[in-house]
């Protein structure tokens, strides 16, 4: 048997924002016309070392595949296999950029559905790398054309500042709190592991699109619970992946501000419109926790490509 | 990064039964003393191709990892993955014969517990990969002097008999049919893929033990339903999977025959004697649907062994 190994660096030449947002959407409309399946994330653990498992099929595509990923204290390292219709384990992927990239182009997809259309500037909460893969997908959805960037440590959201506005052609400016962060914004995008809220309910305005992205514990918050009150909209990647991991909804649930009911998946958004924008002045909100089905969709970007392209390592194993 | 690739003949001659049932009954002790996590099997497909994803940690053993296999309607291919205490991803096994190893342990672990102690026959239903490693097993833990064997399949009956005479060095007659197959056996091994009950109530006989593997989806049963007002006792390797898989218990606890509350796990069994044999007349049942902790167990013992005999194929990866 042999199978195609992507390294990071072959896989970044392969795809860009607008192809994965291209490549994410297709399967979460496979998913809404129940031609997709996706199994939530699940997590083992011995001292110091986690292991993260997910998978997911995609019938359009013609793939089944897993990710599995490690994190300890000081590292994460990830992994997608694809396997074809043949049931042959076609692929293996390092899949750390990749996963930036698809929780980008999650929120693209959202963003484009969901957000005012002429939306033009975005606060960011949070400097690392989900941070900028999500600045980078709004702006491929919407006419972008300011940012603010607020982080705890100033050298971070200074260096993010500097880097995104040279990468994106947009004025990206370091906030020194979230309050001037979020000062005339239209897009949010909370991309922190915070454990507790750094955007209240005070500092939101009518029309508000918001990305929330950064918990996936149901220990750790980005939005307090009385935003929930003021959101009018919300989308989930995925309702049950959310019920494990969504800890942005555990006290508003509690409270009895929000429901699952009144929740929608993407799935949901885009093949039936279900809990779409209303009118200008909604607030909006897409909570995401990450998906395998996004990792299928932009594995397969790739491995396509690579194929195409003559890239990547063959294994005979 | 490199990672041991090991091949499934060279994994076989790194581990043998007994070998097995030790690091099987060792991973069941760790479950059960909250040292071990295991998450039961998730299934997603596209036409034609199903991908099985199941991962474990045992803390003891030092090692987290998945098993993910494929199934076709022609094929099945199974890989384990190990990784370390420092979170690399160090092993990669091929485990086809692996998976049907480990499950043949695990009866084995339960038969030396429930069984008997003078048990010497043994009725086999099903004469495939899975029956041929239970027979093996339960003759490592017990007597065994004589077995029959029953397959719809005459010809497949009689080549299991011959072999595995050969094999275990005892007696193994074809039997033309279910009941000529259980008469004065002690201990019953089903491992068919049959979907509708081999063994009825009427044919059980005070004093058996019963290792129930076949059935791993509620679609699928091995027992019919009136056996179980007849077994005293039910051990099942894991009670989530068997929640998900067991397609003997959807009858019987549908009719109020047993209850989940009745049943015990492997884990409870070794660690708090719970649900063991009371009496010698007690009809005693082991329903196994697997688990990842098993694939650790064996996978784990073949990886150190290799790499003290350097045995398998470096991938730089």
């Amino acid at each position: 048997m042999s199978l195609l190994f992507i390294r990071e660096e072959e896989a970044q030449k392969l795809i860009d924002m607008p192809q994965a947002i291209a490549a994410v959407e297709q399967v979460f409309r496979s998913l809404g016309n129940q031609e997709a399946q996706n199994v939530p994330r699940h997590r083992v653990q011995v001292p110091g070392v986690m292991l993260h498992s997910l998978s997911a099929s995609v019938t359009p595509l013609g793939y089944v595949g897993w990710k599995n990923y490690i994190t300890t204290r000081t590292a994460a390292r990830f992994h997608i296999a694809l396997y074809d219709q043949e049931g042959h384990w076609v692929a293996l992927l390092e899949a750390d950029w990749l996963g930036q990239l698809r929780t980008g182009a999650a929120s693209g997809v959202t963003t484009a559905k969901l957000a005012n259309p002429e939306a033009k500037s975005v606060a960011v909460f949070g400097s690392g790398k989900q941070a900028r893969t999500q600045l980078e997908a709004v702006c491929a959805v919407r006419p972008v054309q300011q940012a603010s960037v607020y982080s705890h440590t100033a050298a971070n959201r200074e260096s993010f500042a500097l880097e995104m506005s040279d990468q994106l052609g947009i004025s990206v400016l370091a906030a020194p709190d979230p309050a001037t962060c979020l000062t005339d914004k239209e897009i949010v995008i909370t991309a922190t592991t915070s454990q507790s809220p750094l955007v209240t309910g005070d500092l939101l305005k009518p029309g508000m699109h918001i990305n929330a992205i950064g918990s996936n514990a149901l220990n750790r918050s980005e939005l307090s619970a009385d935003c929930f009150s003021r959101i009018n909209q919300i989308v989930c990647d995925d309702l049950n992946s959310c019920r494990n991991e969504a800890g942005d909804f555990v006290e508003p649930l509690k409270a009895g501000t929000i429901t699952w009911g009144s929740m929608a998946s993407l799935a949901e958004l885009l093949t039936e419109n279900k809990n779409q924008r209303e009118c200008k002045s909604d607030i909006t909100l897409f909570k995401s926790v990450g998906m395998a089905i996004e990792d299928i969709a932009v594995a397969a970007h790739v491995y396509e490509a690579a194929k195409e392209q003559g890239v990547g390592t063959v294994l005979d194993i």
